[in-house]
């Protein structure tokens, strides 16, 4: 059996992630023939159907939840990798089965096949599962490797991320662990760590030298949907800022790592979570405004009287010293104007230049920083604001938008975050996962806010947010650059 | 009389010049509402023709030369600014029509219109020009400014152009003389200071540090038409290096000014221009290539034995902290394939970083150097190749242009250099001309290049030039970048 070959065993093998995600993955891995020499997939479920059921189900999602092209020839031969195996994963006795299976197999007394365990369930199974699969001898096996992925969330704060890392730690090493944070899997995404370190223009520039303030934002279009209990019980804050927002962040600031295995790439994003300033009780509100839309307290599973933020805005700082004095702004909702994530790096407006002096152009002296704007979804690409000339008014400037939109040229969708991270736990990379030392020093910076401190705004569905998140922003001089975009937006519908 | 208003006098008025830009100059200034309160042309020429038919010629002109709007009524409105006046000017007697038209014009006994005098006229009459204007106190009234208008050549050699300055300057002040550089109007020209000093992120990388070669080009689809003798006596390397290369190069490469008013850039233009590290006898040949292009010698006015360079190719070097080391490839020619005329700064490949080590895209060996390419005409505009990642092949990197492109955009003509630089002489702003010392240096820095020692090599009329002019980078292993940019074109039409 070469290295890559293995058998991916999905827990919770009839849900949305499975069938929205995880099978229209594998359908894209195996269309571009990435899929290993023997890959077998086990789904996990309690439902009693059949295997012609379960394979049904699964077609029948790629073509409800996703537009990519499928046929029947092509889903005939996924299908035959796939075994769906009915049984009650929270019983210990009942992974005899799966053990079995997994012998037949390979026709022998050991199971012989790389495994990788998809956790697509509750975190409340993770401990139970884990240390079923322990029992049953299924993970003991030294001819083979086993991976284990998780899905968020990991935890709801720091101690019992901590108490959930260690029932897992009795089985799996961290080098065993994917945890998947899909954020990382996206092309623009992956795409900062390259443009920072394989062009030599911004690295010079990427200090608190030369950036005035950096601006984050993933806003959704969408409300919470059918997560309404999970979602009351978690809100913005955990469920977006302490993820997906310090994952972007910590790629985008971290440190030039040592060199780029793996682990040192993790160990500069850490650094760059451990370097987070922590807030205190007397800053918290006039530093994060919370909202929560209107209507949010009808939704499905919410509490009547529920303060739960379903927007959050924030100023955080890093203390070290490439970004000392540099604020960061982040920004998240739901029920929001536009889907729309991007990276705003705002530069600081020329000093000592043509328009601070006699100057020969007479300028108008509204000369706008220059911003690197990096979009990643729905567009994904990079633009940089410069000012030159205008040509027609003689003397006076104008903000010229440079811009790559791959998306826009090509119209082509990107490849979904989940086949690229699929792919890296078969071929073992954990580049694009998150590593149990940047999850801690998340959660504590996420735990150094004191919620009780901080007013929740009501804001419009499908709105901006709180006033109170620009007036936040415009206090310090500044504008969220991402409302250019969604003007410019607007404009292209 | 206000400090704007003022009298054109045109010398050569009913040559090309005039008829091609200095009229459809005005008649924008007119059109913009950029022409001073009063203001009023006088037209010299030698011609026996009425107002009338000089007026109509004028206006034939422009429907004939240039596609800018016009229309009778507005035509009307600048002809009545417009005299003619039969004289000729290699007489010292004749002047006396000049003086009493502007005094007649003034009803009084002393000038008092502030006076532009544009010499259209071959340089051997500059001398005779000046001097019959101070003999015939044309220029004597304090009560009004005088400002001279000349176009290039200015000189053959560092002499040639000493001995010009000082039969001009026994008359008109530096101050009083506008040595036009038409380069030195155009938008993307003027832009460049733009760029550098009202944008933070470029400066901080403008140095030998971050940039690895500097490239300009100015390439002309046409050949030398009806100038030959004029041309077979100058050649590609005075009649273009010695001006707009290295003009455009100044400013690309000269120091931050030390404030913005028009003799701190000219101070600094000047200096960039004195540090250019002189050619000696021994290394001409390996780093000036000449080019003839075929069917050169049966040009009209061209000698048939003409060894005249119609293309040049050459590497330069400035001497001072922030260029030594960085090659600077020029490269001008005649009858080449396109119109072209760029700047590209190419930056050095990223050093450690992930392409040097161990890596975790798996990347091609190719990542490409950053190069920001600022374009003069055909299009104007800038644009940035970066590198990115691939989005369908998973681990390959692909180079991604970056763009802002003002005429694709807009398709709009942007105004002719023409309109800028009349208005330039109007407001007395001489940014924009060439002064003595830059003149002198860059005249200096030609003379050292013995011709002597070069070979002309032929290449093909509507080719890319002669093929030594490739070899010479690619022996460095470097390559032309406005390749690129010549396919491209060629895509789009």
């Amino acid at each position: 059996m070469d290295n890559l070959s293995c058998t991916m065993i999905i827990f919770g093998s009839t849900g949305d992630l499975t069938k929205r995600k995880l099978i229209p993955a594998i359908h894209e891995l195996e269309k571009g023939k990435y899929l290993p020499n023997k890959f077998k997939l086990i789904g996990i479920g309690r439902r009693n159907i059949s295997q012609e059921e379960y394979s049904n189900m699964l077609y029948k999602g790629i073509k409800e939840y996703t537009n990519i092209e499928t046929n029947q020839k092509l889903w005939n031969k996924i299908s035959e990798k796939i075994y769906y195996l009915k049984m009650d994963f929270t019983k210990l006795s009942e992974y005899k089965k799966l053990y079995e299976y997994l012998l037949e197999d390979n026709k022998s007394k050991e199971i012989s096949s790389n495994l990788m365990f998809y956790l697509a369930v509750s975190p409340e199974y993770f401990g139970a599962i884990v240390n079923n699969l322990k029992e049953n001898n299924i993970i003991d096996g030294n001819n083979h490797w086993n991976r284990m992925v998780i899905e968020k969330p990991f935890g709801k704060d720091f101690e019992s991320a901590k108490k959930l890392n260690n029932e897992i730690t009795k089985v799996f090493k961290e080098n065993q662990i994917f945890r998947i944070d899909h954020y990382l899997g996206k092309e623009m995404i992956q795409n900062i760590t390259m443009l920072r370190f394989e062009n030599s223009i911004f690295e010079p520039i990427w200090s608190n030298k030369y950036i005035e303030n950096i601006q984050i934002i993933v806003s959704e279009k969408e409300g919470i949907g059918l997560r309404g209990e999970y979602y009351d019980n978690t809100g913005a804050l955990k469920d977006m800022i302490q993820s997906h927002l310090l994952q972007i962040l910590a790629i985008t600031a971290m440190e030039s790592p040592e060199n780029f295995n793996m682990d040192s790439i993790r160990n500069a994003k850490a650094k760059l979570l451990e370097d987070l300033v922590l807030f205190t009780d007397d800053n918290n509100e006039e530093n994060i405004v919370f909202g929560q839309y209107e209507g949010y307290k009808d939704e499905k599973g919410v509490s009547k009287h529920s303060n739960r933020e379903t927007f959050v805005a924030m100023k955080v700082f890093i203390e070290n010293e490439r970004w000392q004095g540099v604020p960061i702004y982040l920004m998240t909702g739901k029920n929001l104007k536009e889907k729309l994530a991007q990276v705003n790096i705002e530069f600081k407006k020329p000093k000592n230049t043509i328009n601070n002096k006699i100057n020969i152009f007479d300028l108008e002296k509204n000369i706008q920083s220059n911003v690197l704007e990096i979009m990643i979804q729905p567009q994904e690409g990079i633009g940089l604001k410069i000012n030159i000339k205008k040509p027609t008014k003689m003397n006076k400037t104008e903000v010229a938008e440079m811009e790559y939109c791959r998306t826009c040229l090509s119209g082509l969708n990107t490849p979904d975050a989940y086949v690229k991270l699929l792919l890296d736990v078969i071929e073992g990379d954990s580049t694009r996962f998150t590593r149990w030392d940047e999850l801690s020093h998340s959660w504590r910076f996420i735990d150094s806010i004191n919620g009780e401190f901080i007013k929740t705004h009501k804001y419009k569905a499908e709105g901006l947010g709180p006033d109170k998140a620009y007036k936040m922003i415009n206090e310090d001089n500044r504008k969220w650059w991402f409302l250019d975009k969604w003007e410019k937006t607007n404009e292209n519908i």
